[in-house]
Parts: structure tokens; C-alpha cells; sequence
């Protein structure tokens, strides 16, 4: 059987995931606030639905796509929601990074209902997303993963299961701090080493084949060096996943000084007209504590 | 002309290092403060001085690998030191780890006295002592440099002039920046994930392919699952390591908050008997604030 597909939130991840989808011959019915991003993929082969509640009506599996976790609730859970809509057996889809608390609750309600639920959380950005080439990583039950692996995996590469509902959204707030903390120490380092007058790509070529090396310091240290803080991963962005970092760290009273730093250093960019600038720009707040800019030589 | 090589300090990392001097054919005079050491090297070819200064009256190029910057001094400046026993022209080759202000003083009081000096941190612990797999970062006069490269080369794989004097101690300390707050930041990922229940061997895998991964996450995340904490790089070291870096740092007037409260984090550790254990021991003080283990399913 082929499974059909209803696609919830058309951003700048979620509309090349449904292209991915429709690509791959997928029968897709599509919903979004932005009627102009339904039209582009209606062009492509989608159906346009009124609202979550009718794209579920019509689909077995329905995947979200949202900013954040309100957006979700509201999504599946509202008045017009697709819990109103979904057939029995249906399997929700998460994609969107939100509290694994929250992941949970939503898929507790949805098994009340006779529903499915998967929180799919991505890594990888745009590039990524429209490459088909996302790290997927999954919470839920096995045979319901089972039952939609090929349709992820037309959106991702890496796709894991990692554990129950909640588990993919946990795995991808160990992500987010992983990234997020190792940015900021790379902007340390590349800040007293600009301050002693060293040249940065010297010294980047130096240490990176070493224990200092990462995917963020071969990724961000170019742009950095071009002056370059075109997102990538937008600082808003990832200021929001920190607060669900911090937040889900409240609820397991796990305290993370370091996460919670950088997060402090998020909002002071966000007050300085920052926030659509790529999360490499921690670096320019370091910068101007420092009075000096880590550039080429 | 085959360059007469003097190596003083024959610790975990020296004794490995002149050894592989010793193995490619070159002349080595050694002095250690341990009389054991001495007798080990003199058994595999070399010739054992009873003074710096006495090293210094007969080699070209006289080597230090030593645990402090105080001992630094004392062994390159003091009564009985190398400053006194240099000929003209001889090259003092720094290995340690200190601070890069206070590597700039040595090679002005070295040049002073018709001598040149190459301040060349490593990078790589004892495994890549032993195999002479070294990371070298050098700092000072391109000229120098090229005279001792072949001889560093018998020590170490990725060697890399960084700048001027100082600057090799300055990348030293940038790479150890970024190491131990990488450390941090995992240890805040996995704590947290670990006490959400999440398989943390899964969620590993789910994410090293991303944006998350580094080498210190391959390195460590493994050891911390086998509950091994065996240094390779040691507490007490790497603290030594963040002091120097804490003190550059309020020299240049750059603050580092992350790296001060990693530091601190040592100093816990430290505090707890721990300084012989490898860093990656840093997940043990996040694992007593949040009352949970990062261990195997």
C-alpha cells in the first residue's frame, strides 16, 4: 500500500522536505498560514487542504514541520487540529525540534485517540533539507518507525531510532548543546588568539587534525574569517532551542552552566538586531568584550 | 652538519620524545631531576650531563619538556641553567606548555645572549609521543624554525610554524580552550539525555555525523560508557593548561567565561582527589549536580 501523505508547515526546512516527498511520488496534501508557499507546491503535484484538520482527514501519515512548540500544540492539538481530523492508526510525524516533555504529551494524547505519534527532529539546515541528506533522529515505538522509515528517508540520510516518544527530541537538545557550547568555545580560543596577534588560519590549520578538532570549528572558522554570518543556523533559532534546553533541564533539575551562558550571549545578540545572523556570530560578542575582530591576516 | 641535541626533562612526554631522537640517529645529552630516567636513556644511547647549563656547553639545539613554567625558567634562566651554558648561536627548542607572555620573556633574555629560541607545544598526550605522531605548534623565526624542523619531524606529524615567539604557546592554549569546554559541553549534552532515559550509545550515533560531532566526542563519549577514566590527558595538567590560559587572557584584557567556569569545574575535581584522571572526568561533576550516570544500557 502506498501510504499518503499530509505535510503541516512550509518554511524554509519544510518546503523542500515536501518536495523531497513529492519527488519521490508521494501523494502529498499540503497546509500552511502562508497561502503563496501552498500554491508553489500545489504547482509541484500537492493537494491544498483548509486547515490541519482536513489535511488529516485525508492521510495516513501526517508530518509537521513548525518554529515552535505553541505552533505544534495548536497544530495538532487545537480546534482545528489534526486530532480532530485523523483517521484511527494514523501516524503523526513531528519534525519540528520542541521539549521531549512536551514531544510526550502530545503523543500520550494522541494514543488516547487511536493515534501514532513520532517526534522526528532534524539536523542540517537548509542545505541539507533540500538535498535530502537531513540526520533524522526518531523517539517512539519500533513498528511504527518501521512503518514510515521510507518516507523519511526521502527527506534524510542518517535516520536513527533512539528511543521512546521524547527521545528524538532530547537527542536533538543534546545537539543543539553540543553545537551551541562548542561555538562558544571556538569564539574564545579565536578571540585571545586574535588579541595576541596570531594568525587564525595558521593556527586553525595547526590544531584542527587534533583533539580540538570538530564539524563547527571546519564549518564556522571560514566564515568567521570572511567575515561571513549568513545563517546557516539562525541565532533566534537556535536561542529558542536553548530555552527548551534549559526549560526540559528545570523539569530533570540538571543544571548546565555553560548552555545557559550561551544562551545569555543569544539574547544579547538578539537585542543588538542579531537574530537572523548564523550562531557563529557568538563570536562577535566575544569581539566586542574583547575589542578586537577575528579576521584574515 | 648533524645538529648535537640536548633534552632536558624526561617525564611522560620527554622520555618518549628523545627516544625517537635517539632511534633516527641523532647525538642526544640528557638531564632529568630523576636519576632513574637519566640511566633508562644513557642504557638506549644517551650521553647524561649533570646540569642544564652542562647540556647546554655541548649541544646545538637544546630541547625542554618540562610540567611548569616556573620550572621553565629555572631550568632555561637559573644558577645553574641553559642561558649560561649555551654557545652562541645555539637554538633552545620549548616543548612545555606555559603562557605565551612568558614564553616572548624567555626568547628575549635568550636573544639577548646571542641565542635563539622556538617555543613548540604538542598536542597529543603520551600514545602520540611514543609514536612520534606529535602535533607540533611552533612559534618564532621562520629561519630557526627551518634549521630544527627535520628534528621535530622525528618527533611529531602535523608541524606548523604559527607566528612569532609566543605564538606557538598562543594556539597551545587556544587548542585547550576548545578541548576542555568541547569536554563541557558533552558532558552537559549527555547528562541531561541521560537523565531523560535516552540509550545514550544510540543517540551518539545519531548525532556524530552532524554539525555535533568532533574528536572529542569520538574520543570520549566511548569512555565515559565504559566508565574509564584513565587519563591520557590529565586533570591536574589540563588545569595547569586553563591557569595559563586564565592569566593570558587578563593580560590581554579578553574575559572567558566558559573557560573560568571549566576551570573552576577542575579545581572541583581536583578538590575531590581526582587530578590524576583524565578529563573526560569532567562528566562526574554534572553527574553529582544531576544525580544520574552516563553509562551503557
Amino acid at each position: 500500500m502506498n501510504l499518503k501523505l499530509g505535510f503541516i508547515g512550509l518554511g524554509i526546512m519544510g518546503k523542500p522536505m515536501a518536495h523531497n516527498l513529492l519527488r519521490n511520488g508521494y501523494e502529498v496534501t499540503v497546509y500552511d498560514v502562508n497561502e503563496q508557499t501552498i500554491v508553489q507546491l500545489t504547482e509541484c503535484g500537492a493537494t491544498a487542504a483548509p486547515s490541519p484538520k482536513a489535511v488529516a482527514n485525508v492521510s495516513d501519515v501526517i508530518i509537521t514541520m513548525l518554529p515552535n512548540q505553541e505552533i505544534v500544540k495548536t497544530v495538532l492539538l487545537g480546534e482545528s487540529g489534526v486530532i480532530h481530523g485523523a483517521r484511527r492508526d494514523a501516524i503523526v510525524v513531528d519534525m519540528s525540534s520542541i521539549s521531549p516533555v512536551v514531544s510526550k504529551e502530545i503523543a500520550e494524547l494522541l494514543n488516547e485517540q487511536g493515534m501514532h505519534m513520532l517526534d522526528a527532529p532534524v539536523s542540517g539546515g537548509e542545505p541539507k533539507a533540500i538535498d535530502g541528506t537531513l540526520s533524522i533522529m526518531v523517539g517512539g515505538n519500533e513498528d511504527i518507525f518501521n512503518r514510515v522509515e521510507s518516507v523519511l528517508a526521502c527527506m534524510g540520510k542518517d535516520i536513527t531510532l533512539v528511543g521512546g516518544n521524547g527521545c528524538g527530541s532530547t537527542a536533538k537538545l543534546a545537539n543543539q548543546i553540543i553545537v551551541n557550547v562548542n561555538i562558544a568555545a571556538m569564539s574564545e580560543a579565536l578571540v585571545l588568539a586574535a588579541k595576541s596577534g596570531i594568525d587564525i588560519d595558521k593556527m586553525y590549520k595547526a590544531i584542527r587534525g587534533g583533539l580540538a578538532g570538530s564539524a563547527v570549528l571546519d564549518a564556522k572558522v571560514p566564515m568567521i574569517l570572511e567575515r561571513n554570518f549568513q545563517a546557516g543556523g539562525r541565532i533566534d533559532i537556535n536561542l529558542k532551542d536553548l530555552t527548551n534546553v534549559m526549560e526540559t533541564a528545570n523539569a530533570f533539575e540538571v543544571p548546565l552552566p555553560l548552555t545557559s551562558q550561551v544562551l545569555d550571549i543569544f539574547q544579547v545578540l538578539v537585542g543588538e538586531g542579531k537574530q537572523a545572523n548564523d550562531h557563529c556570530g557568538i563570536v562577535q560578542y566575544y569581539e566586542n568584550l574583547a575589542d578586537v575582530t577575528v579576521e584574515k591576516k
